[in-house]
């Protein structure tokens, strides 16, 4: 299989002023596209450690992709450094010049005189076209026909030109051999190691006569991934039957929540759909985040409905229509103030499911009663409602992140029993 | 300086099944605890690739971190895989039994079997304690005084094993020689190229004379950063002192938003606690990011009240008092219907700003006059309220990202006029 190594360049990584948003969305990429990402490095603006990254990536991949480092600053360093690694001068491109003023014309703007120092590339390397930005890609093919392919690091410049660009490139050059598949069983309600020790003591063995096995335990369950490997497309689906027959028809079966790739959110809105179902959310201690997840999932607009975020005691009162003598009985943070929240979401959305989140999540506000990272998380239908105290460990992102992966598991029970 | 390099072990983070959590976290550590973080490498659960890795980290940096791969379960290779690097064998460990004994006595749950497997370490090797989870840590220092910390994967696990364990055996070994500061100064509304050609030609050469220079471009405008490195913490806030006069007496005056490494979202928490100020929003294609940004932030309840999420029209008219007309004769996304959420958003929170989003995140809901990326921003306080429509490129995720980076310097205007 195409080997594919990744190396992203910038101090800014380094130092924590920006976060890599590549990665993930490469990793997906190359994971739908049959294509094996192998390593990924994140190295400093420096020559010494980026020829050590390229020399590594060099020897044990067959494509080599950077990210970064193409600006006009002088802290932009790509193309001087792949230069000097490929021996090449750097001389004036056309076609990267006018990858540059296509930009331009698209945002309509005055041409700066500094940005001629795009056009300037190593001499032999091609250009990829810029779908969103100003700086070309580089691309280079090596004796030993290996692509080494450099791109922007502004996340929307790197995934369009990937996409668009180096990829179809990518696939006029290799040769698909071997097909492969990663059949993925996701549970929930069960540890990890009880899974393989106790429930199912001989699947891991089993499932392995099939392909490579693994498994991933995360806040909300444990995802069980079998990798099959054929040269040929209906023999992987013979064995995908098979792999799935032999997980479905263990004892995991009542702790199966989904068969497929897919995360809780894309789950969520896809059964929603199915019954014309409308979703509303009341969130206090997860700011949005439950909102946020479920709108990253495209065509959720046709169940998400709306959410109200309540993070004062004031809006709980006026736009979910929480008790007063509620909050001062119990607290915000309280089964009794979750369930409020729910039906209060419920009417004032007028969804068919609501469901609250009201919470602490640090690294103020804790009590001894309600330590950081008691949440409450309520329901409402038309039918019921309903509402529970959970307790998390984390600090204040992971803290929200738990409580939203909480909360998600439980619109999906609710949903599911529908 | 302390050179720090990390070694992410997972197949699960290079075929996308999770994102990386811990490297940004760590980078801001290391940044704020003069440690420098040099490299980042991410590599499968395999022996090869693992050991590449490491002899590489451990030719050029004194500590090298791991995480990933220390559960109970057969991909879990880190323990046999730093063992075989080091000649060493596996054996009982008194200590790293008991520290996943002390997580079970938290959680309160019967011992598994398959979990003695925590206990096994490889010998000579000491355990790092973890504050909330089965997996003990595992530290090594070697002969050339290098140290090698074997933490979990899991991000509440790493982060404050490093935190509360880690970094304090390193602050017992390190001697501090040297003191560094970031100088940093946040612009926008001006392109990077024309800092530094147009607009303040000279300065970077200037500024090269302190230190490092760096500029950062990104959706919301340009960080520009001076490193400072002196073994005299006077001499540090002395340079510091005439760095800033430097950049704040020349013509980038006008376009600087703030002088320090502090997100737009903490500087909007702190000076709308400055000015007493609440904050409200009203979201459609935001969808709850820009709420979910704002509540990241710790202590942000103090200013911020609440968002009433409307991503169905049905909400935008009962929660928001949008105009039933309004929509029908404007659209959703249209300057009419972003001014009367922001003016709902303000009366149903009752706060004294209010900022509204509605707009089109794609993949779908787009036409020729409305293209995706199209948003329309509007703001309400007690005295005026306006809005005005902007164009963005990028998909769903990335667009609603520059969305609410947009909505928040929309919201940090109107905070500075107040």
């Amino acid at each position: 299989m195409t080997k594919i190594q990744l190396i992203i360049i910038g101090n800014e990584l380094l130092n924590g002023k920006i976060t890599d948003q590549n990665t993930h969305w490469l990793a997906n990429f190359c994971y739908e596209q049959n294509l094996e990402l192998t390593k990924v490095q994140i190295v400093g603006d420096n020559a010494k450690d980026f020829n050590c990254a390229l020399n590594e990536a060099y020897q044990n991949s067959d494509i080599i992709l950077t990210s970064g480092g193409l600006g006009p600053t002088k802290d932009d360093l790509t193309k001087s450094m792949v230069a000097s690694f490929f021996n090449k001068n750097i001389a004036f491109n056309e076609r990267a010049w006018k990858t540059t003023l296509s930009h331009y014309e698209r945002v309509g703007k005055e041409v700066i005189k500094e940005h001629t120092e795009y056009g300037m590339i190593p001499e032999d390397f091609f250009v990829f076209y810029n779908p969103v930005g100003f700086a070309p890609g580089l691309g280079y093919v090596t004796e030993e026909k290996k692509l080494i392919a450099c791109m922007p690091g502004v996340p929307s410049e790197f995934q369009s030109m990937f996409s668009e660009e180096i990829f179809s490139f990518i696939q006029k050059q290799r040769q698909v051999l071997n097909h492969y598949k990663h059949v993925i069983v996701k549970t929930f309600k069960i540890h990890e190691s009880k899974i393989f020790s106790e429930l199912v003591p001989g699947l891991w063995d089993e499932l392995e006569k099939f392909g490579e096995v693994s498994s991933l335990p995360h806040a909300a369950g444990v995802d069980i991934a079998v990798k099959l490997t054929e040269n040929d497309l209906e023999k992987i689906q013979l064995k995908e039957k098979e792999v799935l027959n032999l997980i479905c028809n263990s004892n995991l079966k009542p702790y199966i929540w989904h068969i497929g790739p897919e995360s809780i959110e894309e789950v969520i809105v896809q059964k929603a759909q199915e019954k014309g179902l409308k979703i509303g959310f009341a969130e206090s201690c997860t700011g949005g985040l439950l909102a946020h997840r479920i709108t990253n999932v495209a065509g959720s607009s046709s169940v998400f409905w709306g959410s109200i975020i309540s993070y004062a005691n004031d809006v709980k009162i006026n736009s979910l229509n929480v008790q007063e003598s509620t909050l001062n009985d119990f607290g915000a943070v309280s089964i009794e103030t979750a369930k409020e929240m729910a039906i209060g979401a419920l009417n004032a959305l007028n969804v068919d499911i609501a469901i609250s989140t009201t919470g602490i999540a640090g690294p103020g506000g804790g009590s001894v009663q309600k330590p950081v990272g008691t949440i409450g998380i309520g329901f409402a239908t038309k039918e019921s409602h309903g509402s529970k105290l959970y307790h998390f460990r984390g600090n204040r992102e992971s803290l929200k992140f738990s409580f939203s992966q909480k909360a998600l598991f439980s619109l999906l029970d609710i949903i599911n029993k529908i």
